[in-house]
Order: structure tokens, then C-alpha cells, then sequence
């Protein structure tokens, strides 16, 4: 069946805030680059780029950051129709980003009454759900009310219409009360995705444990309706395993590192590119890997996102050798 | 399997404070007599009254009232093991009730900074509801976090160690934010569960809709775990449905009513105690109406839940007419 | 000049619910009798009950309790066009009380969102203070915004309109978040009144202090607005000063205890109908003091309101001894 | 007497991300240069680079941000001995700014949760406060608990100990409640205040009314504790009134306005280092106005404080013409 898009993502639309003078601490930053940011945003703008169909439900302030927001995603192709004008004062979340060095970032987050979070349930529109192969679930969206409501309204929706749901786990320590809570909603949202993709710390995250085991992991959510699990081991690589049992590793790339943000994005958007233009499980873990080495070298993480061909020259490149 | 307990319920208990001088507005009450209410604590009572094993999982104060509930649920056989006790200073939910008429009864409940809703997922010992065969869930105790979580995690830890879930829609509005809200948490727990128990208006409240038909309800629910939902019709008498197919009828007893309050609990914990001791559905029906039909003709719900022996005296004496 | 009024009171208006089996833990009484109480409202009962022309600012909720209170001060003789009826489902505060024995009292509050903490100072009405010759402000009243900010204005308007304001220090715990926050607004308060009554605690926690002493706490409060400050120390009698530096001491004056609430109240009462009377500080001590002595041998604090009579009497029989 | 400090300012300090890229809307600007800002850190940089002892009293996050603040002013020369930093995750306040032409400028403000609002009672040193001839007084941080009763606390011990007040009213619409509140608030700390300067927009604010008469403002006020009243007239030029009855004119200096921001701190700044200096009232109105001609014409408000020299070189100008 043809529809309307490929992708659509949910959650966060924010500002990133980099800073212009780096391998310094942010004290001594004097200027800062304005990008959009937030990892849901990122995946829709990524997804786009490489050519997918690509629509955002989420919610951005009536001012100034919220529009230079729309205008960017729209510009890069994301169908901003379901993005909601907040009409509460809300803010756009920030992100000052620090980069002591390659190996030493950190970020200053402003997430205090931030627009995303009050996203609705009665905002969830179903006939543009209908509209998608596939709806892309930040975890982030889950932490407060009401954003946490229309999140799980819009997985119940995409259930009742076969829409494939990608779970992106995208846990940020900054927005939950508990591990209890976090670890709860985790496994809904989990228990009734397709596809759920994070790092082992992120599913130790959702199992309110340490040093979990990818097997008892997978083992656990095959039980219900996930078909396609991604686990990430940083620069150690990354494991795809599916319901039938197969298990896919995929490498990670060198690159001259700048900073770390913004890889787990550029890799979902890559991963789920490959996926959608039926390149097979163990492509699609390339295409995520060599996608986060092209955007950790560069100093943003939405305007960095590659093209295909970027990507495919990197793959080329270094699978040679 | 022997285990310790038939049922464990789980929410609130409060204090109901009863017009002594009723059939007329409360404004010219000038007395109160004291008694334990809320429905999962009335459920718990009824059936260990009816003599089923039964413990509780709640959250109550450390004051008078606190303490006044926890020894009148011990002496009317509750394990009372797992009511935690509140330490930041939480109150006890009361129920000042109006009995203008037998038909015009009101309630002026006093739920702001209730200690049962504050229940943590912490809180709730895995151990404890192993050693169950059943878990009742209130839906009320959805209505605000962390109960909300706690309750979801009681939900998750009984599947995962194949405890009947016993769902009662139990909806008040009154701790209640928005309807979407509701619908939300109401359809994701009755998904989960074995038995479902409500009214009409209970279900319409989870469907988040009106006038809702029982045979969509029902061929809703059934695509997920439930395999028994009984839907109350009010005097019109209540439903039973089957995941096999079968559908009971069970009738209202006639009464003397003096108020309405109670007659949900009280059909519950005699419906729930015919189901453990074997009765069949046909005959839960019957217990669960005879039951309200008692307490709805008495000044208390919790201290007038009736034993086996009054429950089939009202049946006998009705249906050989 | 004639005014309308002799005196208007601001503050709180609440539900008392009074143990009618008593000598015993709370825990164990089954039946509770309900009466109007909080501090203002008690002395505005009492002064009316004593034959002053009486008003009342406060606000009270849009349900039976709030009924039941207008209805009962408007009987007792209080004006209550300004208690405003609250449209935002605020609450009535209830105090359940406990009386184990003559010298162990307590209360179990119920004061969150409570309507009395939610006046607003845009329904403070300056024409209707015009109409007084005093205004009794109650300390609980500048607890929480915007019952503070209201209470400000109308001690602003107060002043403006050379309306004597007598505040009684009415320290509650439960309601205030800090003591340095409590001290700021008492001493705020204190020195733009003409009359300050309390106890020595109170004073006390209007100085951020402990064990104060009487002369430090005068010298301080008449550099400002204040010409009569009464302090009272309990069974051992109360002091009354004054800004030309005359000094009274009343006694405390024998009695049955039944409970210790509602003495401050009926002191304030007694005492300011006397001096509005005419009849001299030294009196109106005496007045104070009997009037206290009648109230806690009885179940009730408004209900049991003296008359001039029964003031008069104990005076006359305790005095010739 | 000699004491350590001229001035000690109590309130805000933030930070402010001011548009590299200015005359358009700030969507399209797509860098931020970052500065000190808030007003009353501006007031206290601005009199230090002017040569006046200054200290500081607020509370600033425990972050990057918080650091660079405290870092600047300590540099400026002001002391930040009683900088407090907040150990509870709260936020330094951000100010971006717009600057669409020299008219029309904006601010995006982030007060959500700002640190300096937290600013607790018990954390205003008496000690310290002692050691300074004035203590400046910023409306804004009467805006919200705790940082208000901080306020109070201050301007209490202020004038218990003969430490003139000087209130800015610094009036910003953003962490307000309701116009009742901030005229309750501003009313009462200027009625105890030395000195009291504003717009006439601020004193309208003050007055919880529209276009006020200033003959009218100073009559109400000149009955408390001020002795110096400064109304702002904008372009107008600005009145300085005494208690004796004196009033003076400041004319506006020319200036090529980069944008408005800014203008009151310098203002104030060179306002108050005149009168310090003994400059007398009508060389102060000339201070403060030239200034605030000087800041408007660069791009920062507190990096762009002049220094007395140019200052001087200004008036001297103008003034010959």
C-alpha cells in the first residue's frame, strides 16, 4: 500500500546552543551556535535527508525558537503539519553543549517547562498516523504528563492500525523522577513496539538493572511484540537480533572524533533508511554506524546529518581495507 | 498450588463519615458516624468477611485515621502486613456521604494529598503477590502518580508470575485530570487483566466514548488477555461474557434501599468469593447482587458487607418466588 | 462617628468535628459532632453573640460545609455579604479533635486546598472595611498566597482609612513552610497594628526566637504602629501594654476543663467586646479570661460562646472570693 | 563611619545571549554572544568598574553558567563573597535578545526555576549587610517565594540597622502573578526604602493603576521612610524629587541606540556613584543619563558600562551646546 510516509517521528524538537570556541570549558565559551535539536528531531531531519518520506508530531513554543524550529525541519523536507503551537507560555528545550575535549562533552540542559512535554492526547491526530509505514517513539516523550499520555495514545493508535512502531529509547536522566518510573514505561512502550533500538545502558535503563545481558534482554521482549532488536556497544560495535533468531554485529567506523552528540540520531536515521529501501538487517547496521562516524567529526548533530552517498563512501572506504 | 491468600487488593482506603441524621441535606447533619470505605478496602473486607484469604497493598497515614483503618481491617481478617505507612505527612482520604433520598444520595469527598496515592513502585513486594492466587486493581488508584506506576508495576509483576489480575473499573471522577487520561491507563491495565468488572459507565469512561454497545466492548477486549468481563447495568441487572462465548444474566435482588453507596464493593467481594469457592459464573452473578442489595439497605459499606449465609438467604428467599 | 460595624474579622471560617465519645484515642470514636470553627470565625461569632455589630471577609467553598458555615454565622448574627464563595473546588478545613483527657488535646487538620487560603486581594472590598471601626486579622491568613497578598491589601486599606487593626497571632504550624517565613510576615504585620493579641509562643515565633522576654518584645513593636499589645502566658494569666507605659495583668480564672481548644478565640472575643464597650483594659482582661474559662469546660468553641451574663457572673463569683 | 562597602545589590544576576547576527528577526540569527546580565548584576559591575565598593547578595546554579557569572563579576571587582550557589538543580535565568531595529527589540526570556529566585531568608547575612552604606533593592526579586521573603528579611535588617535602601523598581512582567501582587510587594518595600527609582510605567505598577500623576506618586510616598524619588520619562528626560520638597530635571543625552536594553542598569550604576561621590542630585540625573546613552549605543549591557571618564567626556559634549 502506497502512503503518504515513511516515517513518522515523535517527541522533542529543541535548540541545540554549540559552542563556537571548544576544547574549553563552557565558562570560557563566549559564543554559541544556534541548530535544531533533540534526538526525534534529529532522526526526522536525518531521515529526510537521505530521502525519506518523513512526518513529526510534537509540540514548539509560540516564539522565536519555536518557529526558527518549523521553518528548519520544513526546509529539510520533515512535513511539520502536526507540529502544535504551544499556547501556554511553554519554552523550547536548550542544550549548551561543552566539548572539553573529543572524549570529555557534557551539556546544560533546559528542559524546565519545556513545549515538547505538554504535547496532548487529544492531539494525537489518528488519520495521520494512518498516513505512516511506521511511527518512531523517543523515550523521552514518555517522562512527564501529558506528553507521556499522548505518547502512549499514539502506540495504542499505531497498534490498532498496523502501523510498525520503532522504539528509540533516547533515555535522558534529566527528565524522570525515578528509575521505577523510567523502567515502567520503558517496558510498555517496549513490550509493543516492532523495532526498539538503544544502548546497553539504555535497555539496563528499562530492566532497572546493571549490566544486563543482551540475551536475557532479547530473550524477555520476544515474548511480545518487538520483532527486531538493536543493541548499541558503543565503539564496540553494535548487535541487531531478530524473532527468528538471527543475530547481525555490525562494526564501528574510525573517524576523527569532535564530539559525541548526536550519534545515537544520525544512526537510527540511517539504520531506518537502509531498512525502509530494503537493504537488509546487516546494511542497515553499517548505514547506522558509518552515519554517526560522518556526525561525530562534525560540530553539529542535525546540520551534519549525511547523504546516502556520504555514507556509502565512508562504508566503501573502510569495508575495503 | 496451596497459597496464602485467595485475593490481594490493591488502592485506597479511607474513611467514610455517614450522615447519622439523614434524608435530608448534610448542611443540617450535625452528627457522623465513622467507618472504613473506599472500594478495594470494602472489596477486601467483604471477602475476608465471606471468608476468603485476603491481603492488602495500600498506602495510609500515620495519624488517627491511619491507624483507625489498619486495625479495623486486621480485625475483619485482612493481612494488613503490606499497609504501608505514610511518612510525609499524606492525608486519609474521607467520604462525608449526603442521603437526601433513597435515590438522591451525594458524596463531599475530601481526596487532595491522599495518602494512597502516593504509594511508590517501590513499594510493591514481588514476594507478597506471589503469594497470591489473585490481584484486584482499583482504578482509582491509576488516577495520580506514583500510584499510577505502583499499580503498573503490580500489574507487570502479577503477569510475570501468573496471578489472576482482577480488574475494577472503580472510576470516581474526582481524582481525575482529563478523560483522555483515563481511557489511557483504564484500556492499557484492562488489556492486561483476567477479569474485568463495571458498569456501563465505567466502560464508556475506558472507551472514552458514550453510550458504548457491550458486544464491541467485549470483542475488544477479548483480542487481549481477558477471559471473563462483567458489564453492571444498574436495577436492569449485569452481564457476564466469556472468552469461550458464553453470556450470563444475573438480575438485582429486591431491597429496601436507603443509599447507594457500596453496592459495587459489595457485589465485587461476593461475586470474586463464589468464583475462588467454585460456585460457577451463574451463581457469581447471584451473590454479587444479593450482596449489594444488603448493604444498599444499611447506613455503613464496610461494616454491613453481609456473610455467605445472609447472601443465600436473600437468594433463596427471592428466587423460589 | 457611627459605622456600619464594630468590628469586621478576616481570615478563616471552618468545619470542627468534635469527638463525641471523648477521654479516649481518636482511633476510637465511631461518631463526630460538627460545628463552625477557626479562629476568626470564632471570634466573630463570639462578638456578635456578646452584641457587637459584627462583618466577615473570608471564603468558603461552593458545597454543604461552606453552606452550613454561612448559614450559621449569618444565624449567629455575623454580616456575611464579603465571605466570598470560592468557584475553583477549594476545600473547607476540617479539624477532627482528639481529647484524651482535660490536658491532652489534639487536632488532626485537614487544610490542603483549603478555600480560605484562596481569598484573592481583588476581593478585598474597600468600601465594605469603611464601614468598620476595626479589622481583626487572623496570622493564619497570611500562611499561604494569595490569602497573604489579600491580607496585605486589607491591612494597607486598614491603615489608609484609619481603621484600628487588631491582629491575633493565631500561630498555626501546619499551614506555614518555614519559620523565618512566618516571622517576616508576623513582624510585618505586627507593626503596622494598633492591637497585637497573642501568647508568649506566639510572640515568639514572630521574633524567630525562643523564651523572649515580654519588655524586649514591646520596646521593639511600639517603635511602630502598635499602642496595646496583649501577651498571654497561660494559667498563669495574660499582661496588657500600652504606649504611654502602663502595664495589666489579668488572672486566669478557675474552671472544669473539658479540652483547651477554642480559649484563645473566646478570649479575643470577650476582650475586644469590652473595650469596644468602653469598659477599660483592666476589665477587659478580666472579660477575656472568663470568657476562655467558660469555653473550654464546653464540647464546642462557637457554639459555646458566652453571653455577657455568664461572663459577668463567673466574674462576679470568682472575683469576691 | 568607614564600612567595607558602598553598596551591596541584592537580586538577579544572569546571563544574557545577545544576537551576533542583529536587525532581523532572531530566527534568523544563528549566533549568541553571552554576557553578565539582570539588573541589579548590572547595577553592581556598572558602580564597581565606576570605582564604588560593591558587594553582592543572590544565588547563582552550580554550573557552568553560575561559574562564569561569578567568575565576570569577581573580575569587574565586585565582591561575591555572598554569592550562594544553589545546591538544588536550579537554573541561571537566560535573556536572548532581538534586536530587529533600534525601536523594536525583544527579549526571549528563561525564568524557569532560575536560581536566583531561591534565594532562601536564612541565607540574607545580617553581618554582611552591616558592612555597606547602601543596600539596592531589584523589584524583581520580590517576584516570587522564597526569594521575596529573602527580600524582606534584607530590607528589614536593612533598616534595623541604618543601611539606606535603594529600590529599583525593575519591574518585568514575566515572573509576576497578578498586578495586585506586585503593587502589595512594591508598595510596601518602597515605603521603607530611602531612595526609590523607576519609570513612570514602574511606578504605575506600583500604584496598580494608568498613567499616575508623579505629583501624586510622591505625596503617597513622601509620607513613609523615602527621601528621594527618581521617575524615568523615557526620551523625556527623567525627575528627581525630594522629601524637602526640591525637584530636579535630567534632559536625555543624544545617542546612536544600538538597541534599548540595558539603559536602566547603566542608569542607576552612575546614578548612584555620583550621589556617593557627593556629586549632588542634579550631576546625578546627568550621570545616570549619560550613562544609559552610552550603553544603548554597544552591544552588551554589562560589558559595555562606561567608565566615569567617558562618562564625563559625554556630558562635557553635550552639555556645551
Amino acid at each position: 500500500m502506497q502512503k503518504k510516509y515513511d516515517v513518522i517521528a515523535l517527541g522533542r524538537a529543541c535548540v541545540d546552543l554549540n559552542a563556537v570556541e571548544y576544547n574549553r570549558p563552557m565558562e570560557e565559551t563566549m559564543t554559541f551556535s544556534k541548530y535544531v535539536g533533540g534526538s526525534p528531531a534529529n532522526i526526522a531531519i536525518g531521515s529526510a535527508k537521505l530521502g525519506l518520506k518523513v512526518g513529526f508530531i510534537g509540540k514548539i513554543p509560540d516564539d522565536q525558537h519555536g518557529r526558527f524550529i518549523e521553518h528548519y525541519m520544513a526546509k529539510a523536507g520533515v512535513d511539520t503539519s502536526n507540529m502544535i503551537v504551544d499556547q501556554e507560555g511553554h519554552k523550547t528545550g536548550l542544550a549548551f553543549t561543552e566539548i572539553l575535549s573529543p572524549e570529555e562533552c557534557s551539556i546544560l540542559m533546559y528542559r524546565e517547562q519545556v513545549a515538547d512535554l505538554y504535547l496532548r492526547p487529544d492531539e494525537i491526530d489518528e488519520d495521520y498516523l494512518k498516513e505512516s509505514h511506521s511511527l518512531v517513539i523517543s523515550g523521552t516523550a514518555l517522562a512527564q504528563s501529558p506528553s507521556r499520555e499522548a505518547t502512549l495514545k499514539a502506540v495504542t493508535l499505531a497498534r490498532k492500525n498496523g502501523i510498525k512502531i520503532v522504539f528509540e529509547l533516547d533515555y535522558r536522566p534529566y527528565t524522570w523522577q525515578t528509575k521505577d518510573e523510567t523502567a515502567i514505561y520503558y517496558s510498555l512502550v517496549a513490550q509493543q513496539s516492532d523495532i526498539v533500538i538503544g544502548t546497553r545502558d539504555e535497555y539496563d535503563m528499562m530492566e532497572n538493572s546493571e549490566n544486563g545481558a543482551n540475551d536475557v534482554t532479547i530473550a524477555q521482549l520476544f515474548k511480545h511484540q518487538p520483532e527486531l532488536i538493536v543493541i548499541k556497544h558503543g565503539v564496540e560495535g553494535s548487535y541487531a537480533y531478530t524473532k527468528e533468531g538471527d543475530t547481525y554485529r555490525g562494526k564501528a567506523y574510525k573517524t576523527k572524533v569532535l564530539k559525541t552528540f548526536g550519534a545515537g540520531d544520525s544512526y537510527a536515521a540511517a539504520f531506518l533508511y537502509a531498512l525502509n529501501s530494503g537493504k537488509g538487517i546487516e546494511t542497515a547496521l553499517k548505514y547506522g554506524s558509518a552515519s554517526a562516524a560522518i556526525v561525530v567529526s562534525k560540530h553539529s548533530s542535525s546540520e551534519a546529518m549525511p547523504t546516502a552517498l556520504e555514507i556509502e563512501a565512508l562504508i566503501a572506504e573502510q569495508d575495503q581495507n
